[in-house]
């Protein structure tokens, strides 16, 4: 990918109408571009860091058994209307449209209803159980305040799991490996270590729901940390009774705000009961399923890493979201020997599969060139100038040292 | 993927509300569930074919120098007022929602207004061009009839490619890569011998547009074909000076009818005027950006795979697109021994990375099993029971021959 051609240049200027800093580096450096407030394209590069996270998300949601599949954002009012949430007293945050014979459909903020409609026409006897269905879908959120770039978005890519299970135990077990699997998806993303487990308000069917939060100076939520047992609190059950239950100590924990990444929620029979999702058991007798839910919206994830993990200069991903390996920049680029030498060093990346950007421009200066790297924050920089010769110049985005070495070690290393 | 677990289970009966015979098959093979009409989930099979469909695509847009990003369907109408596309009496398949503070917002049927104006802020100078961008994206379309299934949709991911250039010239010469690009995508699709590029009626700019139509009994369209020289030409422009012009004759034209699977389209300058996607040339001067659009919807391409290649049993998935490679079935699976060879047989494709259905079902007969092969349509059909010993019973579904064959002969052949 050249520089020179790419769809999404880098912005000096600072963008007024946003607030934090992962909307100001994601803009700037060509990630996404705003459409309207809280609806945000994602342009080639940020296109690029979110099928890393969806592809690591994937293969962690694929190891504990759940199947993919894509639901519709157009919904039809009729299961939502059996559990109570089309009324925008509610839901007060549907998007509602009409077709063009009158009748009124609404855009998907989450999928329990027609997911679990669905399934009301497969499930029959114990022996169709335990389900576990996930998918990464557009949901539509008609957000009053939408705030902080991709942090509360109006339209957002969502990983949303659900778990059909025969009963409360099994559910608990499935719960469980949910929640073992969301914690390698944070250490995976590069924010596992300020990334906690926390308590929060359950519902009709189970004391606590979890969230997992990360700790931001930019977050929404306040928490309370136990830092050392890695268990956090939501401020919204963060009393004597809750800690007791934990076993935690209110001297322990500390006040922090955290933007909530993920969550996993006990839905019990609530969804099953109101739309018929029912089985025969072992005996003979019909029994609702039991469910749970399990999200991680993708664009908060993405502007999350972003808030986490920067300086002064732009963003520093982690490697493995990184948009690309290698941010390849040629400097003194009208010496054609130079010019040519850093040509075949993107086609060897290239023809070694490596993803690299290459910022081909003539007309940009050093400072420039080195200035947009910073901000993009791709993991290894690789300068051929006039100086390299037969080496490139090697510099990590997260580390001060810059290395000359040979192209072929260089390549060799990346393809370890 | 074991059928006993997977989520969209075959289906004996007629589906009376659906017309044609791709609407039937995916939905009673359990590739796709009606949410209402024209809105349909993907269950895995379904996403399957759609995640292989678009991947093919990609590799052939990739080829041709485009850049692949992903824009909102929530859309501002400024640009699209400035176009002059707002208007319900213009584009009378708006779906239009509020946002909380009253103002109006559309779904997107298509992107050439939203993406103009992002180009607008990138675009200055003739050296900045050509572009050309695309995106898999799902597209909004207030139907008043929505048919067919997949094949006239309420919402489906469409490919959109919009390409950017500095002339008519460039812009023909990209136009070209872009058919042929098409022609590829139709080959490796599996319906390559009848999808003819098709002459139809242009627009301000240009004389006609293109069309790719493949024969299919239930299209919607009727073109005239001259089979030899691969062409057809759309009713609406099939008259004797359009003819003189594309040096073809009426008497070697049959009329056909067709499902369009594509087009490709001049734009010209309308869209770079009405938003202001201006460059400065060589001289110096102001000049707009010369633009062209190329879709395929993929779910319409699924179903019209289907429409064409399929027998009174079910779906023949030409086998770069079929949802797996292998269905392998199991027989006398209360045999314990002959469980045990299936279990095995299912874990060895598997290790080898080959996509397996295995059909694990004890409570299923012979023929049920054989049948649900039929209807789902997976290009190999691999059997064990209790004759096949150490061997596999191999049938390819678009063929007859049955063969018994060692598993290692089975899978080197799958690998070649």
């Amino acid at each position: 990918m050249r520089y020179s051609q790419l769809i999404g240049k880098t912005k000096k200027d600072i963008q007024k109408d946003e607030v934090g800093i992962s909307a100001q580096y994601l803009i700037r450096g060509g990630f996404i571009h705003k459409e309207l407030a809280g609806v945000y394209t994602l342009l080639p590069l940020g296109l690029k860091v979110v099928n890393k996270i969806t592809q690591i998300i994937r293969e962690e949601i694929n190891a504990i058994d759940a199947q993919e599949l894509s639901m519709t954002a157009i919904q039809n009012p009729d299961p939502w209307k059996k559990s109570g949430r089309w009324d925008d007293n509610v839901v007060d945050i549907w998007f509602k449209t009409l077709l063009k014979n009158g009748s009124e459909v609404g855009l998907a903020t989450t999928h329990e209803e027609p997911l679990t409609k669905l399934l009301s026409q497969q499930v029959n006897s114990y022996k169709d159980l335990p389900l576990y269905v996930y998918q990464f879908q557009t949901k539509f959120r008609n957000e009053p305040r939408p705030r902080s770039g991709l942090l509360r978005a109006r339209e957002f890519i969502m990983k949303d799991l659900y778990s059909f299970n025969t009963n409360k135990e099994s559910h608990e077990e499935y719960y469980e490996r949910a929640k073992q699997a969301y914690i390698k998806i944070w250490e995976r993303l590069g924010i596992g270590k300020h990334t906690y487990l926390t308590f929060a308000s359950g519902g009709t069917f189970s004391k606590y729901s979890h969230e997992f939060q990360t700790l931001c100076e930019n977050g929404e939520d306040t928490i309370y940390v136990d830092k050392k047992k890695k268990i956090a609190v939501n401020k919204e059950v963060f009393n004597d009774e809750v800690l007791k239950e934990l076993n935690l100590n209110k001297k322990e924990m500390e006040e922090e705000k955290a933007i909530e990444v993920g969550n996993i929620f006990p839905l019990g029979t609530k969804y099953s009961q109101a739309l018929g999702l029912m089985f025969t058991d072992e005996t003979g007798g019909k029994k609702p399923v039991v469910m749970g839910s399990y999200g991680i919206g993708i664009g908060r994830v993405m502007a999350t890493i972003v808030e986490l993990i920067h300086d002064d200069k732009g963003i520093i991903w982690p490697e493995n979201v990184s948009p690309c390996k290698v941010h390849l920049i040629g400097l003194n680029l009208d010496d054609e020997d130079v010019n040519k030498r850093a040509e075949e060093v993107y086609s060897r990346l290239k023809g070694k599969k490596i993803d690299v950007l290459f910022d081909d421009r003539k007309e940009a200066t050093p400072g420039e060139k080195f200035a947009d790297a910073d901000l993009i924050g791709i993991t290894y920089r690789a300068v051929v100038s006039s100086k390299t010769r037969e080496d490139i110049e090697i510099k990590r985005r997260d580390q001060e040292k810059v290395s000359l070495v040979p192209l072929e070690d260089f390549i060799g290393n990346l393809l370890k």
